[in-house]
């Protein structure tokens, strides 16, 4: 009863390929935390900081217990809307999930709480940050992941009893991840209203930069390097072979989805960059930034069954959304530091139906059915494909946020009404890190790195008395 | 005499599983550099990033001629305490031993001396440091290797001659790096004493904080990124089945490991967050990552053969240890300016018993004996293994104490007698970097980066004249 | 007509293993970003990063649409100077080129550009650096791309028709990526002279010293995990058996690539380590990360076919060419912000020297005729591989730097006579930051994280007032 050689041989090929995705993807809980610490003032560094580290930590736990039983359990008692096994890693491994499995998940969950933590930064109580990060890494999110990814979930492209004889395709989580922690984003940054000073007396916007851009940059390109795993890596197994070609499996589609991602990418990037000169006059790197991390949320649903050139198409679009939900954020007086709600919400939303317009149908055979031919499935509706896709996608894009409005909508409020939410104004012209968190992030005494600075602010001193 | 094809793909797997794993062990020393930077002071910084850089191309050179041949040499005249041959790789590759083993061994090597260099920052003078570095990497360490990881040490779990029947499981190296770094920072911050000022005249702790937080978080989060290529990459091989199961091998393991990391690391996290606020009474996000370090050191002995379960056990418990050591080490006027001797020592050795308690005999078959059914061997006590398991990781635990004092000790205490060992306290309150390197790490003239700072700064002094 | 399952179980390897390096090289664009960053000043800090990102996204649609057609373009217009199929994907994938294969091609060509950028940092308008990077990128690199790595290139060592019997042996790119970056960085640099204050006015230089060190080191540490899928992903396959040995293959041949990177660079960090102290008389973290590069650089042309001693070899003199061409540099009056040209055009020119006197004929047949034996070929001078490899290598040496300088040289020059090229003074020495990108990388307000010195400062403004 020993294992077969060909079963040997792909379990470890799968494996290999897997763990080093979900290393990746853990590498954009750092890229999170540097982007946001440098999108923020210095005076709360530390806090959005501690909110990344606690969402990994948090998330790790709260996910082996019952994050990944809510998502992935299929045993008798789950259903379309939540798994009910595996709590605790019960049973696992068995024949469909091994470890790894989990690992690969359990990345994807950490990252959703990060999203939303942009979005209420610099103004929320740590404690709160606690409860509202516990229960969306540890239900809310779990819920969606088991209507799309698991195999009997309601909206699942590979259930055996697909919605619109379709199912949403949300290949790597534009609206399973992203747009689930922009939605909440939007409540929470919306029930505790702008920073003090954000905007002035006439509904003004005055700017408010983060302390370094340098750290800005460094968390995009750690968050571009994660979304290799993120994207490619969803495939979760790489050596499967399609029976109507010669040459292609999986390993085909792996890297013509990391293709997709860096070219929806960089034509957002492209856009942004030119598109931001004409309206603002200079060339922002940090525009630029975001503009290349909303072409990747969007690209995110249908990396895998949309063409090259289609993925182009697909960032180029995303930056306008983006652009546009920006100025409109600032119309309203909505203050989202981070522009989570803007770019994960927007460009998710966006990535969703894109996907339902230009999915082509080999890929999504090859990506759903594993290339059976003969397999008939709808695909986007601008390659022919139908309504039945671009109906799910819509539908998709409703349930989540339905599904995140009525469950963190009201504990953003709850705790809004308890007092708990927001910190005192006192506290906020203070900074987070000297009230919550027992210091500032940078310490730099004048005695120490300021040397010439020192020089002169010493003999200042020293004419004057 | 061609290679068949079934080795072919099995060294491929193998080859790409631990090449990409050293790749991540050798981003750990990144990590170590920037948690250095971070935690000391910005006069200092410089200094102990040298010491990383310094400790990598060292380490190269000196692990290349002799390092793993003390560690790994199993010829003729070699013996259960030190490796003779392979000296500057001659007669690598062979059937043992490909380059890809080398340069995963090279990576841990690199990581012992930078572990110490943390507790004896600030003050150590940097001839000093590259003796003790290239005496610590090249002799001291690939000793303790040789009887822990070679096939024939006399504390090693897959030798001939198992000590006590069982060996000591230290499967990624609690005891043999972590420990071994630790207790070498022990003697030298012991040695050098404490930073000028870090007590005052009562011998109450000054506070000395680090420059920069986020170089911390960047740091913890690089060393968890890089811990992934540490434990779960220490199988050396992925594609190894287990004659007794149908669908497990290494690859069911490996995964395994990832996971008993990210669980050890997030509960000591978690157990830290909030017993840190307890005592402290805010939220510490530079405990918290410290905190979760310490698990990782301490699951790294048993990462292998330990439940999920298990491993968040072994994580609670190793928050309190770097705890309560933090505390005596502050009682004791003892100076660790990265509290690597608590963390790296303590959690390291909490690490190696944790793995003679809990270590489940299943997992320990497998890891030791590649799952050969009706293999009989001592496993924890706790799981009912007997005292044989633990016997030997309390056995490790005093070798290598013994060991690294009796090498380590004489030669800081040389180093200090000569006085090469520590700077003056001129140089020491003007920093290393000015001193010993031509320059601090920052720059920031006023005219640059400061604007408005800078412009009140001209008005003061253009009032003044 | 399905895939076999050995066509199956060689593409999932070699995919996992190419697309994986791809991601590490990738991660090169960030370490270039840093180390740039760190090495100019705060005022310029975000103009430098906004060049890197935009490298690579401009990168990825230029060599979508046509540099990746330029470089390995095979059909029948195709010819020994330039690609010319292939446009924007077509007829990709095929049976010889996966889409992995295009990920990790637009990986490398996004380097080059970051490398000129060093060169010409701190002075240069963005839009001149639009059209060079955008020339460079889609042209003049995929042209020397097509000369040495495609099947029917004038110097490709895998040609039908090899130069001197031979080609020249550029494994990952000494020659093709860092000598064109190099010469080009070059010509930018003395058309556009050196920066305001650099040199006084007796010619003497006046040092200008980079704001951040933490960032170097970061960068540099980053480059070095990149270039682990820089060189020995060079081979595109791992499953290649050699059929003259029993045990070997592709697999060994990538483990040893990555032993002699990292000898390499070792070697030329402790030279420079040493040879710097005795120089300038400290010890000097930046000059020994400059040193590891040089290094890297170094021995990128020849890491798969040389023994790891030898690399030893290329990594010391490496770091004399740097150190000598560093001291020529400022002798000539010669500015390049990161040192680029001597580093990447030096260290790049002399490992391609090294390769043609150190190559081993063993591995030059493992490398490029897949260990056929019998399979005669030129190789090291030294090895007694006669004059063909060493004249190859001269040949490429001389070609780049003539078709690097016909092309980038009236290109800068040009854009010089448009007065398009170099900011004003002015704009240079308020920093580009705040002329050309809407403000300072760094906002550090002095009520925020510098409590002590803004205390100190108010009262010093109170008791004037």
């Amino acid at each position: 009863m020993e294992v077969s050689w060909e079963a040997s041989v792909t379990d470890s090929i799968n494996t290999v390929y897997l763990l080093f995705s979900a290393y990746l993807v853990f590498v954009m809980q750092l890229g999170f935390a540097m982007l946001c610490a440098g999108s923020v003032r210095a005076k709360n560094a530390m806090n959005i900081m501690l909110t990344n580290v606690v969402d990994a930590v948090v998330g790790s736990i709260s996910y082996y217990f019952f994050g990944f039983a809510f998502a992935f359990g299929s045993g008798s008692a789950s259903n379309p809307f939540i798994g009910t096994d595996y709590f605790a890693l019960k049973d696992i491994p068995n024949s469909t999930y091994d470890y790894s499995y989990f690992l690969y998940q359990w990345a994807f969950a950490i990252a959703v709480a990060g999203i939303t933590s942009g979005s209420i930064a610099e103004r929320t109580q740590f404690s709160a940050y606690l409860i509202f990060s516990f229960f969306l890494t540890g239900f809310v999110y779990p819920v969606v992941v088991h209507w799309l990814w698991s195999s009997n979930g309601w909206l699942s492209p590979s259930s055996s009893n697909l919605l619109f004889g379709s199912g949403a395709i949300d290949f790597a989580g534009s609206g399973v991840v992203h747009l689930v922690g922009g939605i909440a984003g939007l409540w929470g940054a919306f029930i505790e209203g702008p920073r003090v000073g954000r905007f002035d007396a006439f509904g003004k916007p005055v700017p408010m930069r983060g302390h370094n851009a340098t750290l800005v940059v460094l968390g995009t390109f750690l968050l571009w390097f994660g979304w290799f795993g993120f994207n490619p890596g969803s495939f979760d197994k790489i050596l499967v072979s399609y029976p109507t070609t010669t040459d292609q499996g999986n390993w085909t589609a792996v890297g013509r989805t990391a293709v997709t991602t860096t070219l929806a990418g960089s034509a957002a990037g492209i856009a942004t960059l030119f598109g931001r000169r004409l309206i603002v006059g200079h060339w922002d790197a940090l525009d630029v930034c975001n503009g290349v991390l909303g072409g990747f949320v969007a690209i995110t649903s249908g990396c895998s069954v949309v063409e090259p050139w289609a993925a182009i198409v697909c960032g180029f679009f995303s930056a306008w959304v983006l652009i546009g939900l920006n100025i409109l954020a600032l119309k309203l007086g909505f203050d989202d530091p981070l522009e989570a709600t803007q770019l994960h919400g927007g460009c998710g939303a966006w990535g969703l139906i894109f996907t339902g317009l230009f999915a082509k149908e080999e890929f999504v055979v090859q990506a759903y059915d594993s290339g059976e031919s003969g397999v008939v499935r709808p695909y986007g509706l601008f390659m022919g494909g139908g309504w039945g896709l671009i109906g799910c996608q819509a539908v998709e894009v409703l349930a989540i946020i339905c599904w995140v409005s009525i469950t963190m909508g009201p504990l953003f409020y709850a705790l809004h009404k308890l007092k708990i939410l927001r910190i005192s104004t006192e506290e906020e012209v203070a900074g987070l890190d000297i009230s919550s968190h027992g210091g500032y992030a940078y310490v730099a005494h004048p005695d120490e790195g300021h040397p010439r600075f020192y020089a002169d602010y010493m003999r200042l001193q020293d004419q004057r008395t």
